[in-house]
């Protein structure tokens, strides 16, 4: 009988599609065989647990450098610690497009500090100028590279991008063959907004939610999409916040505009409530598009049933509470427009979205693992090696204990970030043994992967 | 018995609602009376007539600066004929905004422009620009001066707005009261969209309808609706070309944004297949939104009987096909993107679509008085001096005979502009007789109003 | 100068489209003139109030047969006393189809009764069997002898039809070019609910709600159109109760099917709590379709003011509360599918509808009187006879004070019934005079005209 | 090293989720191992073939008894092995409700005339009447001996269940937990329609479509729907024929009604035009609901894709052609309401369906998978014994030749039928070989597997 090198033995193998038990054998850094009474040179009892794809993280902001030079305080060997305690075993990350510097050397330099990772990562490029050397010259090259997808964005002083400069992305993308995803909120109504809320005196963080109404999101969405259309090249809306949103796509979609959509789970646990929190409290859940309301949480779980949002991301932001360039950075009176905007939450991705869809919304574990890791490694091009459990894919596991209770504190995710939104929620669901292919990376809260562990992936649709 | 001034006696008299046979009795230029054999020192007989409210042309380019300074050839003095030759008494035309002169001098030299006029008019004014002066003290003297409305355009290249400008346009119009009626085509699309046509050397007049095609509408109509719900401010969408458009105006207005829209006879009469005529022929049906497909046609009916689409108009344009101004300024080689985009239509609008309605959709003649003069006179603050039949209004009334067949050719209209893009169309409808507050100014094919006689109208809104 | 037999100076009169100030002239029993300073030999001054056509009712049940041979205790004389004290001249009553005699039998019959009626009177008939001496024979004649309509019934166990039989009486209808109106509710699924509330023992009158419930509306509803569709013939969807149902019609008259709504002021003022007033209190709000949420009232105007419903009837029922055939016949411990089903409302109509729409809701008067008066008049085929102001028209006219105010009771309205589900509502606007056909038939709450004053209206359409 | 009874080497797994090589081991009747080089007493070379879970045909009317005592003529023996042919290993069959016999016995009875089959089976269980012991004694009793489903006709002069009876069923079978498929068509308008045809004298087959527009079944869908929200029981519509249907099921799925969906091949690849087909011939394709436009079959594929609809079935009905009680049993002139509804379909299934749908409209593989087997067995309860590959799982699998091209002809699938649909048809993609449990099944176009090789299978959800 074979004698693999490491068998996980008799734990609930949980695919997109099947849920059974079984052993699975190791080689190396591969799965190679399915079966039963498998035996190895060492052997790991998955009894009662669950054994799930390594969870893909396709949204995260990680040490990405802004426009004005500071750097996400969350860099690649803190990130990924985290990522590995919440039972992610890839994200895909964002290189920047800043001011004077070309885009394939932001690329390259971007996926050397990814040498850093405890955990493999791919890198979707940003795109914030349309100059004929960006689009003829440097689209090709860093898809080519392996980028999983352009992003580009329609709000934000630094980086949106007009109609027309959209446009030429998007038909740059197509000739490479590169999805592009798109941050949807219309820049001008946000300006005249929060010019309008300053005007009144309605500084406080709750502003944030006020000045982005669901409007300003679902416009710049059709609109994304109508861009979409008139080009024939497929797209993805990043972070879909509310039903009124994912009611355009769905109509897009049902008309075979090629458009996918993603949510995170803040927009599925969390409201603008809490952007109310006491004074300066109410910054840790400012992010864009805002959080919305009770009854649109509520909403948002039907189109993740149906399939018309179809991956679960945390967009992770690097911002710090109290540190240099975090959301105090301008002060603790600032106006609400010039907190960062973003919430980390790679860490605590699958655990609490899995707690509110299994335990709370009876979504099946096989969609679980579906809108966490498969769909996700087939969007960007990561698929078979990611995002499944199946002989030749990488061995990127998760041993999940399906009855562990925990209250979440962000000292659980040992990372450069100084709070969680979700600190106290207590959650059933934990993840208690990671494999990265194939090698121990994270047992009962304690990181074992070592930074620089993690390789470059590249998207073999780039 | 009182003897009134003048009796049109036994004619059908038409309103948005009624349809019974009377005898109106004139006093100077207001309907006093209606009633039955009443008595007038002049009688017209009105048996087998219809007697309609004068037409009313919300949506005329008259005598209009460019931005570059040409003026269109069709000024008040012709324009206003051929209006007359076609039931119509009233226009609502443009004032420019062209670079270099103020909005208020601008509104005043047009509306003096329209002492030459043989009708009554009105004035939109056209907003391009949203400086201080012009937002914070303009539009309010505008509005107090009477104009009908602001009008604002999301394309061209001399005109359109950002989402930024109109805002402000929209904030402002709010504090005047006065509505906003919009051009809604994405700019950025179909710049785009014409760089493509011209670079694969698609020059030929049908390339107009393919590089503006119904998403570009579409698009921009829908986000100058979510601007319209952002700041709580009614707008009008002009020129609805197709039921995609139609189609999300009736699903704004359901959840009660406040929008309301037009179209105009081309849209329901003409299609693209008009642009491929021979050589240079095909410019004359060039306009903005383009001509459609015949299903798009037979869609947009169904629009104007739900009430979507409350008003036609004609976006009349005065553009010659050989005059210096006209199609073929910059030579009969000129690409698509070239020719100026209208069409004339003042004179033919009542014809061609009472044809096309009345005979043709089997739309009441109620409906008929309603969308081409009652709602234009609600909307415009111009009722009820104009757009009913009842003591008080004006005796601005229409002789219609139903059973009169005309083959349409441009001479019938007696205008400055060279053609008509419903040449040799047979309809049968025709209006034989127009008063103008009292005084006969049309009739049989005959102008009899003087230059001059026109007054302008201060809309009750602005 | 000609001398009127009455004018009626200076009212403000209101038509479906109109609103101006002028005088009324009448001769015999009709408007004759409208116009100024119009001399009578008697004249109502109106100053200040407005002058409606007077209302009318389409749907009303007064002195009806049931089945079981009982019949509505609120008769002619009574009910058209209360329909004037509230500005209603006409209404649209309903002859039955009990078992055991022939159609044309029961609408001449009808017809007769009606000799007593105060007000002028036209007849829906009721289908309940589909003999071939029915579909064949009598539909014919009834609608030659000027039926307004026919009236079938999806649910109640005496009168509900089998698709198959409503297909009948549908083919039928066009052959006679008469409109088929519908009670719609699915009675399978109410007798199933019922059955089971009272095995649960749910017999107080808000099962009534609950047992009825949205989906059972919206099914026979849509089922209805269906049935219209597949034989090309018009019907009318009565007393629409919620969006929901009317979501449905608005999707059908978007793909043309030929079908019309309505509604009653009850379901834009109640709701279902009204049905849990104190013990059998809460039996006075029981009607069919039931009251429903405060939400589904809100929403329900929504669909007024598109015009996806467009009549606006009381669906008056002449059951008393303490009367012997009345809301307790079966004991004050009856359970709730054994009381009548059906509210009065033939007074309160046009007080209700005016406070609710006028004040409340900020709909347009002339959208009042579309809705209350013209369009019945037009769909029921009495117009121009009534429903307009215009010459010609008969002299039914409503003399309505904007300003007064009222606090509703029963006595008020002087009939045979002996509750408002209104008491103790204070409207503003209410009717000071009525006239009908020339003649004063109500002045200040005094029921002035006598019964047998009334005519039957033929209906132009049968 | 382990040595499997079986191995299956180097083929291209496909479920409904992942694609990719490896080996598969089998040992009994069971998957027991996946893996890379595996070593078997037997070993299959499938290099270059697809390795597919035996195809689960959810809806096969085999040898069935009619009210009228006729059996249909595909028995056991014929149908399970044109199954193999086609590529599938289980099939979904129906047990009839007909008079005179309880539901029990009927079951037992069918369960045991399965004995004859060359395939697993599992049984829906018809419903034709609702008397008390129908529904509180025998559907619990059905259930627990592990029906996968009830049936429910909503047309059918044997079959159709008036709304109240269907109602009793849901809560039969809410109560039972077991699914409820129905057949959706409006009796009543069919009938109606039926004699319209007929006494215009249009009995040609192609007025079977004509008799059975959209309407009838769009319809009778939404009223099922009502019901099961009303009872909020899971129910399935089967084969859905047309756009308008599903358009009705998604929006119902998206409130959250418990509707799932089915449709046939025969929606997807023919139309109505085939009804015309000379003489007699176009009966072959009468089928109910009819064949739809082709605009209709471009319709469907959206909705496939979309997931409102989630399985292939065949809806195979053993009707001959010349055969005693086949398609000529009242003669060649008889009119089309007499000719039996349905045609066959079992051995085509999987090969029409993965052409049109694999190389036709570009559909996933996985999905190809997912509608045929995997969702069929997870609806039916009877995975994941059935329906995918992993270890665990019977080792009922097809070996698909994704490049053999066939013409299609009835005499491929050897069966009692006298004709296909499909006759001429070229298609790409064939089983090549089958195995059931472990056991080779079909080889290369014979069947292998003997009469009484299939077990019965309990749904785990009876």
């Amino acid at each position: 009988m074979t004698t693999f090198d490491i068998v996980i033995r008799n734990g609930i193998i949980v695919t997109a599609t099947d849920k059974y038990t079984a052993d699975i054998g190791i080689n190396g850094s591969k799965i190679v065989d399915i079966g039963f009474d498998l035996k190895g040179h060492e052997t790991i009892d998955a009894t009662g647990l669950l054994v799930l794809p390594g969870g893909i993280d396709g949204h995260c902001h990680i040490e990405q450098e802004e426009a004005d030079g500071t750097i996400h305080e969350d860099d690649f060997v803190s990130a990924t610690g985290s990522a590995l305690l919440g039972g992610t075993t890839t994200v895909v990350c964002f290189a920047s497009h800043v001011p004077g510097r070309g885009l394939v050397e932001q690329f390259d330099a971007y996926r050397e500090k990814g040498g850093n990772s405890r955990i493999d990562f791919a890198i979707h490029q940003i795109i914030t100028r349309t100059d004929e050397q960006t689009i003829r010259d440097e689209i090709p090259v860093v898809a080519e590279r392996g980028a999983a997808g352009l992003k580009v964005f329609m709000t934000y002083d630094d980086f949106h991008l007009t109609d027309g400069q959209f446009l030429q992305v998007l038909e740059a993308a197509r000739k490479s063959d590169i999805i592009v995803s798109v941050h949807c909120e219309n820049y001008d109504a946000i300006r005249h907004l929060i010019l309008q809320h300053l005007a009144e005196g309605r500084t406080e963080p709750h502003g944030h939610a006020t000045s982005r109404p669901p409007a300003v999101e679902r416009e710049a969405t059709y609109r994304a999409m109508t861009m979409s259309e008139l080009v024939d090249q497929k797209i993805q809306i990043f972070h879909v916040s509310c039903p009124e949103v994912a009611e355009e796509i769905a109509r897009a979609q049902s008309r075979d505009v090629k458009v996918v959509a993603e949510t995170c789970p803040h927009y599925l646990t969390l409201t603008e409530d809490d952007l109310k929190r006491d004074g300066f409290e109410g910054t840790k859940y400012i992010c864009s598009p805002p959080l919305r309301t009770k009854a649109a949480q509520d909403g948002m779980w039907q189109y993740l049933r149906s399939g018309v949002i179809s991956i679960i991301s945390s967009d992770h932001c690097g911002y710090t509470f109290d540190g240099a360039v975090g959301k105090g950075r301008h002060g603790r009176d600032a106006d609400f427009s010039l907190i960062p905007n973003g919430m980390p939450g790679l860490g605590t991705r699958l655990p609490v979205f899995y707690d509110a869809a299994i335990n709370g919304r009876k979504i099946d574990l096989t969609d679980f693992v579906r809108l966490t890791a498969t769909t996700p490694a087939q969007r960007y091009g990561l698929y078979p090696e990611k995002g499944t459990i199946a002989p030749g894919s990488d061995a990127d596991l998760v041993l999940w204990d399906p009855k562990k209770s925990v209250t979440i504190t962000n000292a659980l995710f040992q990372s450069n970030i100084d709070y969680t939104p979700y600190e106290g929620r207590q959650v059933q669901g934990w993840p208690v043994k990671v494999f990265q292919r194939g090698v121990l990376a994270m047992e009962n809260g304690t990181v074992i992967a070592q930074p620089g562990t993690g390789r470059f992936l590249r998207s073999r649709r780039g």
